[in-house]
């Protein structure tokens, strides 16, 4: 990879670890998880998410009683204050790589764009 | 998303433009794309391994005889130089972009990291 690519992707991260949506994902993180109650229930949700993402990505089937237990832990974070803005800061950290990847990719999606 | 974060992302999108890596995927794309039997021989196989991929991703049983098409498809493009140019730049240029991403979600890493 060549300086320049190196430089820029370097000042880029920097630009990340600067921005306030960075600053705020990362106070919302740090406050649940100074926090063991809600720690907990954040846990226990992104432990129902990942069995159920496993589950659908390997084509097996999903219970009744699983989609259940997923609705009552989504809407228990939900009541939490603390997780709710850290899903909220989740989320707009997740917009921002999105359009981060989009602007990087230009070149690369020209390029295919071109060529199909 | 902040101005310096827009602005550090044209910056980086300005250096995988100019780099050497994107340059040598351009050149090799426009080789295979001015020549009607590479092209199509390409198209051919690209189509394969998307369909297979999708019956994987759908969690489909893939045929005997599907295995052999795409394995009969994978040997022709090899044999033609200027396809296997072009996909021996697309790894190059894969690696680049995996290597991009690391560094970028580093501040991302490392907050995921201290949590769990
Ligand atoms: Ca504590
Ligand atoms: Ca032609």
């Amino acid at each position: 990879m060549s300086v320049n690519l190196y430089d820029s992707a370097y000042e880029l991260e920097k630009a990340v670890r600067q921005s306030e949506e960075y600053k705020n994902l990362k106070q919302a993180y740090d406050e649940v998880n100074a926090d063991d109650s809600a720690k907990g229930m954040f846990d226990n949700f992104r432990n129902i998410q990942m069995q159920l993402q496993q589950k659908q990505m390997m084509g097996e089937d999903i219970s009744e009683e699983e989609v259940m237990q997923a609705q009552k832990s989504v809407a228990l974070v939900q009541q939490n204050a603390k997780i709710s803005n850290l899903m909220d800061a989740e989320q707009r950290m997740s917009m921002i790589i999105a359009e981060m990847n989009k602007i990087i990719m230009k070149p690369l999606e020209e390029l295919y764009g071109s060529v199909e």
